[in-house]
């Protein structure tokens, strides 16, 4: 778990992904050669901050966004969102201005429900700030912030060491909002006519979906997917052995949005881990639905 | 009415229209021999569960969505919307799961506004229900679930007998969110030119339009077409002598959506009858105004 | 500032932009001699009533919205919005429809506040009435509806004089949800590769960003720009000696939000003169903010 330790430490909100891209950059160079196949990587500047892995001849993408939640800095001491984050007084946010490094504490006004920072100089304008990362692995679990969507990233990295046929698309923009699936969606629908999608993301432990019962496999979200795509993701699922669970959402949403929405035909299902402590410093993800991610990534890749 | 009646019966709640794609391609492959012109039937994987027939020169193309609202079984006994379903607890609803055949009761809890339904067993997560039809007609009136839209269906139906050029699109996932009128709208604007369009679907009776009064030609609804074609409407409608009315509304949306905000330069009006009871089993729609319906696409086909 | 006048006077709604492209048409067509490079005009019915103009070799592309905010009347004495126009009884409001010019007065309703109108007769179903043009011009200020956006447009047409290498694209639609800048963007990108677009609109006065200070480079709005572009945006600033402000809002959108959101992996940034009385009948500028907005335009062109 020290690659995902790693990753949990690099700050990427959304929009200034570029960090996590020269790490996963890095990253793929001096680790493919142990790869079962070594993937075509597809980066540069008609890409912005993404990047795409092609391996053999595909017929389904995986979607893993790098961005997360996290502020950004307005007038004053106030701060304004990122994407949706946890809002707790006395969480512990970190940055860099042109003054120096930043470690600050959350307000929220009690009143208003305005947001702001506390610390000892005031912050240059527009200056981003993510959660301080406390990473924490005991034998049944992992804890940390920003497990959405590292934790998706890391299931790409390690899917990717025995795939043969298939796509790793590493997107940004995801929590606020999206703005490069689209693009990508369009690139390898163009270039490689494939349009099986599956959402390398985490979703949450309700009701319905327990943590150690497995990968969820989610049917729905605030989106419907095409129900004979689902179904067959479903049947490979049952087969394999794999445990997984169904969920069964009205609202949230992912990567699929802009699929769904784009001008291809692409059939896609959200598949992954779910985690307490929603977008908050605490995010916990029970070892054994990572196991099974992985894992059920791995025969879906080869059988869809 | 007849072929109403079974349109109305076939369940195709958003995400799975796939019961409905199969009767219609069914029926055009049966029909179209007594058709003025037979059209080229596009379908296959790259079109998901979508139809689109060309005729002749095409110059405008008609969209009618297949899909329904409806619900999806979530944990225990609850529901989410498919769409934006009329809520009444007593409403009868239908589906099938692994353990067959289902008539069950919807309940809307009081004081939460959660959803749930009333039934022998619990039901498969993930299963779909509509509204059970009982498909009423009279002299004046047809009443169903679902008029919405297989009306508009059925009115590309009947268009379809007579025309001589233009294009008819079967489009899904409409009442939720959309999903394919984007790669419908490209592809018919890239292999035919074509950038004008009508939207075959259903509308509201309300102070200013009323049942009976004729087809409604919408001058706007939560998004605005540009005015110039929705003026050329206007004057062939005038001259036609068929009976219409004009709408003006702020909210609503309709396959239009994804005609404004897709990659091509579309024109869009939304031309359809008005129904009472919206989005319930018991949505109502005078047979003049179907009348009109049909009449006015058939002169606008010509004309445009 | 004759031509801004003229500009804020000529009623063009979201969905009706085409009396201001015919007169920008002219404008161009008439001027174009005097500049310094004569562009390429690209218009016609594949762009509906948007304009695109290239310059030289270009790099980066102006998007400047033609549209404004408005009403649309509906039935009885009923409004409805077109955009989010400021809502206040006694404001007026002008049109025309059969039975000829309209100025009447808007209304709202105090328990409802349902929108209609005060007038001598009916108005005509689906006429669109804008705000009556005061224009008002002092050592210090500019004072006018539609400030939002004439002098976005008015700017383009300035930066056009000396331009060399670069396009300038009129879009509709943006106060209503957008419409023509994903086909824009996408021809844009196509025939030149052109990837980088700065938006020339105006914004807000507010607690960070006040008259006089100089024209505003948005950080963020609704949605987040590729925090590397806005960086070369703002150190080219720094080194020019224009005045500028740093503008980090939460909320707020523009043609911007097309460019995020399409198909192609466009840079982006907000650039503009903050307003005051934000969509009213009296929007006031501070006329350094528009020369600072003007003068950062030519070097930003230039640099970029």
């Amino acid at each position: 778990m020290q690659l995902l330790r790693t990753l949990c430490q690099i700050a990427a909100p959304a929009g200034n992904e570029a960090p996590l891209t020269e790490f996963l950059l890095n990253y793929i160079d001096q680790n493919q050669a142990s790869w079962r196949v070594q993937p075509q990587v597809v980066t540069g500047k008609e890409f912005q901050d993404c990047i795409i892995l092609i391996f053999g001849q595909p017929r389904t993408a995986i979607f893993a966004h790098l961005d997360s939640i996290g502020f950004t800095v307005r007038y004053g001491r106030q701060l304004v969102r990122i994407g949706g984050p946890d809002l707790q007084t006395g969480y512990r946010l970190v940055g860099r201005d042109s003054q120096g490094d930043i470690e600050c504490t959350l307000l929220i006004e009690e009143e208003t429900g305005e947001l702001g920072y506390e610390f000892t100089r005031d912050i240059d304008r527009g200056t981003e700030l993510t959660f301080k990362c406390d990473f924490r692995e005991t034998e049944s679990s992992v804890q940390s912030c920003y497990l959405d969507n590292r934790l998706g990233v890391w299931n790409a990295l390690r899917v990717a060491e025995t795939l043969e046929n298939g796509i790793i698309a590493f997107s940004c923009w995801e929590e606020h909002g999206g703005g490069s699936v689209a693009y990508l969606a369009k690139y390898i629908h163009e270039h490689y006519g494939v349009r099986q999608a599956l959402i390398s993301d985490i979703t949450w432990v309700t009701e319905g979906v327990h943590p150690g019962q497995g990968v969820a496999i989610s049917l729905r979200d605030s989106l419907i997917p095409r129900r004979a795509y689902v179904e067959r993701i479903r049947r490979v699922a049952e087969q394999s052995g794999v445990p997984f669970q169904l969920e069964v959402e009205g609202s949230g949403g992912s990567d699929a949005k802009e699929l769904q929405h784009g001008a291809q035909p692409w059939d896609w299902c959200f598949v992954g881990a779910p985690e307490d402590n929603v977008h908050s410093p605490d995010e916990i993800v029970d070892k054994r639905d990572i196991d099974s991610m992985v894992a059920l990534y791995q025969v879906l890749m080869r059988e869809l």
